[in-house]
């Protein structure tokens, strides 16, 4: 408390679960004040009366998005559905706001992906070159000086994290990655839509976007830059009955003469020095270690009969997967211990 | 009612999860009669004092086995652990009485499979030649016609029959299978774990077993039995949050030149006139749509650009995976229509 | 199979969760064949396009309701909102269908408490007079000679049954009777509001509806009619995370000398020859043992205390709280013995 | 993180959940050190083994309790199954050292009532005299001079609290108090019984300890204290399919002439100024929104027909019902800020 508040920032789409884990974070961090919250079909009613659970903490009104009520603020946050972001970026970044969009309107560089992916016309394209793309622990560097972040999709997160080390240090061949994973229901956003119903979903799993899902292009994209290689990979998304979290389950191809010594030795090399990746080695993370927080917990197994690795990694989609990825960029570009406001 | 008892059928295990479904079946059954029902740890009480769901259908109480108990059953089904049946099965073969066995000890034709996988010494090895692997859309004609089923383990259904018809017309690779495999925590059978406690299971997910499940040389051994081909798979199962049903994501290499009509041709040619195989195509199987009955859903995708298809099926573990299976076997060996029982 | 289908059935709201129950039941009913079923909204579609469930097991197209579709059967399920119902209802009944309505459309027989719990202006009140409330084992003479049965509320039956013997006995008091149910999310019906949402549902509860319920009414006016008593109850809803299943808490006031003896010969007398209901003495009930079921399960304990006596009772809301009670009563209508196709 | 640690506190019970979520309260307080943690049947593992979810923010070591690991301490947390506090309670209070006893060991006054409902021996009597009841908001006072907080239990909080108002002020009848509590699993500990187990709790709702629960005396003792009413109360507990929280209705009879107005000053009048008690008037509260939280939000409605108050209160049975009101009171022990660590 006798931190000074030295920045602002606003959010947009705060009535949504990612905005409302931002204001959640945001609130325990030292070092920011929150100006203006946002929420186009809620606006005039309490961020309180959507949350209940911030009853007693704070009491903000939510308004409805113009640029001059963000105009005084250092940084804002868009928790905004996809196709939306991009009717509010130019005029932000004109007035020289720095902005992390949360969603996927500026991820893809590749202009026929995103029109294959996004079911949606871009109309703001040539900003996709000023982003970059917000996966923290291997981009912080860029994210540090970059006035404009994308974060990435919470699957991408969960997939890219554990797969760079092994593809860069070619202990993984970039070709046959099958990865399977499985979310909870959050991820889809706060919706009404039969499928999301409690009825449907409860004692239930189901598959879905087989082959088609919009993290596949991002989760290609970033690896190939990553690592140079023409990685090939099978996604397979899971809708299970629980409310956050992600589990991700990769098998990869093994490259010859490759250890389980290696592999420890490059997951640590990497990410030894990183705050929120713990490296489990040979032991099985489990989802509900990591719900609330801000971890991505890994743990893998060779499997000698068949010249593979299983990789397992897991996270809470609305912390590591949007809001608290966000934060933890947020504390890059301006400076903060990249711990700060998310322990 | 009007249909005369034929047969008479006794339980092993009735206190577990899989006895309580197949008492279930049978009283629904009209051509079996329940002789005897057995439970080690709780001879004595009644079936409905621990099932409380059977008050009002039925009355019976629970017995330590001995053989005369079963001497006069025409079958005899065992929901015991791994490692129990084998200390019955020789002596009820002897005795001429036809044997179900849900367990694990008679699958296993590879001793050395078992003692790897089983961590148990086996003590009827040779009965092992006997019996007859019941995955009964694949083998119901040896099904008619033996005196001694292994049933088969739940993942390994799941995983099984859609695979078969693919390898065997040579539309996928029989390297680089990849099977990841959700399951429902009564899986585990009725046990009081801290692991399987609600307040663990609730809100999580986790792998387990990570390349060292023991149905993994079950289903390499039949599909290879199957297919006369060297079978390479890596199989991960993993545990949810619910009670009960198995999701199985299959993901393999598509032969050169085949096509969504290659596919869809080879199950309807293998299943189509199989009434517990639902063959949907391209539309993703739902868990819930499967549970509490005896049918097999799958469905599948193809991925162009990997040259890949994914293949999804899902069952209840405790019926298709396990008591439905039985009676569905059960039927084949006593003349009975496969459907009895079991709708 | 061998017993002829002597009538036949038809069913509007048939994509509702309680018009699927009615079918699922149907099917197994061996003196009923299933003639139209209806639905609004997905007219066109099959049935098994919607309960995935029923796949393989019948063909059937929903079709938009006429009054000539369902002219050839002998009795019409009305699984409609409430407020739709009295749209269909009269032309029905002048055409010489019998009818079971499991809405609350024709329940209450004061006009003003009709108005005050119902949001809706009634356009066929005098109907009301023609119809049988349908609690089978309080009503079954009554239902017997009937054409026209206004099915009962779910939470109604949870707690009219287990106190009509009590009062009717003198063995409680009218007075401070209070009552909490908990209802699972089919309860709401198959519907797309936000707050019966997956990500909002889960991992919490609350009450709703408190003191304002529209079964509140229902309740007094049965169990003024079977008792002649002036009773006053305070009856509070609550949503469960869970999908299916009601369970009802009833505190009551003995009567001066009341024992343990007189409250179990009561629940002896009027119930012990119901198929349906499960008198547990003084076990206490849980809600799994009746799911997918059409029993109600009763326990009780007496606070010798505070004078007081604690019923417990337990339904599957979609049951025993609705298709399976209308389908007992469709058995009494038609002379079927009334567990048929329940069991 | 500039703040002194000053004072430094041990926790016994590590293991247990209500330990854990102790120490996860305390790394986040400014002015607490952790000295030792103790669990019997975890010695020598890490913390962090138990609880993955702590990996990365700290490291501890699980030790076997002597008086000398915690000679040292300002105060010591007892997280211990009631029965096993008595053992250790004497002699550290001896040394001096301040105890906050999560257990019932020391909550009730009257010896015949704890034979009655504990079933266990007690050794250490005579130290119940000395113990302070640590239900913070109507306990404040005490506790900041106690040296022994004798903590509520879980039920007992979400039932007090409410009640205290309304009966001091006369406002409802100190009769007829009925109570139906909802618990989740966690609120049985950290166990491994059959009935807690998954498969057995999910998809159901059960009462227990029906007219039989420990904390019924513990909640009247308090009542009676803080009103000095001869307070008359049934409870009945029931177990959820969730992991967390409580939320509990209860139904009193309003005195003559008594208004919402009434109703809302009392709360507002006693609870106005404390941090965490959330008064929601006449809207319903729900679980979700204190998860996590040392809240407890209560919200009510007048049943003007039946002259009665539904008053609607819910906590998460770890926090404020354990670990969160224990370094509630610790803070008030120690002069700190109630809400330190606590938000």
């Amino acid at each position: 408390m006798q931190i000074r508040k030295t920045i602002k920032a606003s959010i947009l789409g705060a009535s949504g679960y990612s905005g409302a884990e931002i204001i959640k974070f945001l609130l325990r961090h030292p070092g920011v004040a929150i100006d203006t919250v946002c929420a186009a079909g809620s606006a005039g009613a309490t961020l309180e009366s959507i949350y209940p659970s911030l009853r007693g903490k704070l009491s903000l009104k939510l308004e409805k998005y113009s640029l001059d009520k963000v105009a005084g603020s250092d940084v804002v946050f868009l928790a905004l559905p996809s196709g939306e972001a991009m009717n509010v970026v130019p005029e932000m970044r004109k007035e020289g706001i720095k902005v992390i969009d949360l969603s996927g309107d500026f991820r893809l560089h590749d202009r026929s992906e995103y029109d294959k992916y996004y079911n949606h016309e871009h109309n703001a394209w040539p900003l996709v070159e000023e982003a970059t793309y917000g996966l923290t622990e291997v981009r912080y560097e860029d994210i540090a000086g970059s006035h404009f972040i994308t974060n990435p999709g919470c699957y991408a997160t969960s997939i890219i994290i554990p797969l760079v080390p092994l593809l860069r240090e070619g202990l993984i061949s970039e070709k046959d990655i099958v990865v399977n994973s499985l979310s909870g229901v959050s991820g889809a956003g706060r919706k009404t839509t039969l499928d999301l119903s409690f009825a449907e979903v409860d004692n239930s799993v189901k598959a879905y976007k087989v082959t088609s899902h919009q993290h596949i292009p991002e989760i290609v994209q970033e690896l190939m830059f990553q690592t140079s290689k023409n990685v090939s990979l099978v996604f397979t998304p899971h809708l299970l009955p629980v409310s956050r979290g992600i589990y991700t389950t990769t098998v990869a191809t093994l490259s010859e003469g490759i250890t389980a010594k290696n592999i420890a030795d490059a997951f640590i090399s990497y990410y030894g020095d990183k705050p929120f990746v713990r490296h489990l080695g040979n032991e099985i993370p489990e989802m509900k270690y990591v719900l609330y927080s801000n971890y991505i917990d890994i743990g893998w197994k060779i499997d000698e009969d068949n010249g593979k690795i299983v990789i397992l990694s897991t996270i809470d989609n609305l912390v590591k997967g949007a809001a608290g990825q966000a934060v933890q960029n947020m504390n890059f570009m301006f400076g903060f211990d990249e711990r700060e406001g998310l322990l």
